[in-house]
């Protein structure tokens, strides 16, 4: 079907869901852009609605079957003048669409199956909570858990930077920190509270072993008192040089590499 | 002494700057912005000609002694408008500052000293280079080493994701990669070459003893044949998970972790 107005349902509904994390609570939808993260959730099935520009269907024959595209009802073809109005980036590919949230509710059964857990507690950057959801992708972390004052994982922001990692990871977001360190302590998982705190255990001398979580703070903050109070430990990243140098995302990732060692 | 107009020829130096690293290269000189990176600037002694709001003076007072700021003669105040000119951020502070490149000329006797090595062979993406040129610094690296077909390093991006990590560190750039290798050969500095191939060491295996340099290549590509043929040994970072989710400053972050364990 081809759609060339902007005040066509389905586009209104991805410039909101786009740009406001209300429309994405309300509908339990988001909105993504570009190639290959709209074939890789079309490939884990989370794509409902899709966007195409004919140049990106000619462009991307590889990725996407074109007669398929064509043929299935919840495939649009736009002009270019639209796909403008939908990109967020500066360079569209022409490719949108509209998948449905991870809906799963967090629970002590939702988490039986799983060892190790990085606990995001109030991260605001959606580049570096992509990328840290990226790391844990690639380390092979098996359950991310954000708290509710973290910024939203379907921003498009986060959903560009985790490059596809937000369609495979077992993810559960906007919890609140006691909710899961009470999960944590009824299945036994022991919680580590990463500071910048030189008496607190050098995250190399930690030995993960059983089921184990840690927790990641604020980019400037860190974790409250209260919050760290609330792990069993807590462990510290050493560091040779000008330990203010580490920015979030990196230091997260040298702990999910220490975590999966 | 007080600017309002955008003809003075130190606005347009700083302009040009920015924007152009035929101008970086011709002057030895580049523009950088922001309350605390200036500071750093200041405080590292690259500083050579500074910018002010009156407002910027006012509220970062604990920063900047705004007397001083006041008679010296390469210190200017500028208007509110020329400021909204010469940021490159969405959020101006309203400081800038012309700095004077690092000119030290690559050689065996400039590096005596140094231990340890990070080689970025044509990394692109300025942020990439930054973040590594910032992870280096937190974790103790003596000396970074550019191919010449990286991003510039005095580009304005790089400056502000390095967070003056480039006024503290020891940088040669611009190099060809064969000079590289030949003055880490004539020191008996051994090289490693970052790659993806299972049947290169596992770099938690690697004993980094006495002088050694790790090469990190480019973003999409990693580092041609040649190359790596030019390294004495290869290293490669095993994953549990999903290889390719790993991005080049994350990566790059675990091998500097390793290499300073």
């Amino acid at each position: 079907m081809l759609i060339t107005s902007k005040e066509n349902a389905n586009i209104k509904l991805y410039k909101k869901l786009s740009g406001s994390k209300k429309a994405r609570d309300e509908s339990g939808k988001y909105a993504l852009e570009g190639a290959r993260l709209v074939a890789e959730a079309i490939f884990e099935g989370k794509a409902e609605k899709l966007f195409f520009t004919e140049n990106a269907l000619e462009k991307y024959y590889e990725l996407f079957d074109a007669s398929k595209i064509r043929n299935d009802e919840n495939a649009y073809v736009i002009s270019d003048d639209l796909s403008k109005l939908m990109c967020s980036t500066q360079t569209p590919q022409g490719i949108y669409c509209i998948a449905g949230k991870n809906e799963n509710i967090f629970s002590s059964d939702m988490i039986k199956a799983f060892s190790s857990f990085l606990i995001l507690d109030g991260l605001q950057d959606p580049g570096n909570i992509g990328t840290i959801m990226r790391t844990c992708d690639a380390c092979g972390i098996d359950c991310v858990l954000l708290t509710e004052n973290c910024c939203d994982i379907y921003n498009p922001k986060v959903i560009r930077s985790a490059m596809g990692s937000v369609f495979r990871m077992n993810i559960f977001n906007e919890l609140s920190f006691e909710t899961i360190v009470d999960i944590m302590k009824d299945n036994q998982i022991k919680t580590y509270a990463s500071v910048i705190d030189n008496t607190a255990c050098e995250i190399r001398d930690v030995e993960f072993k059983g089921k184990y979580a840690v927790v990641i703070g604020n980019e400037g903050n860190g974790i409250n008192k209260k919050n760290i109070s609330l792990c069993d430990e807590k462990l510290t990243i050493r560091m040779n040089g000008n330990i203010n140098s580490l920015n979030a995302a990196t230091a997260a990732a040298i702990i999910i590499w220490e975590m999966t060692k």
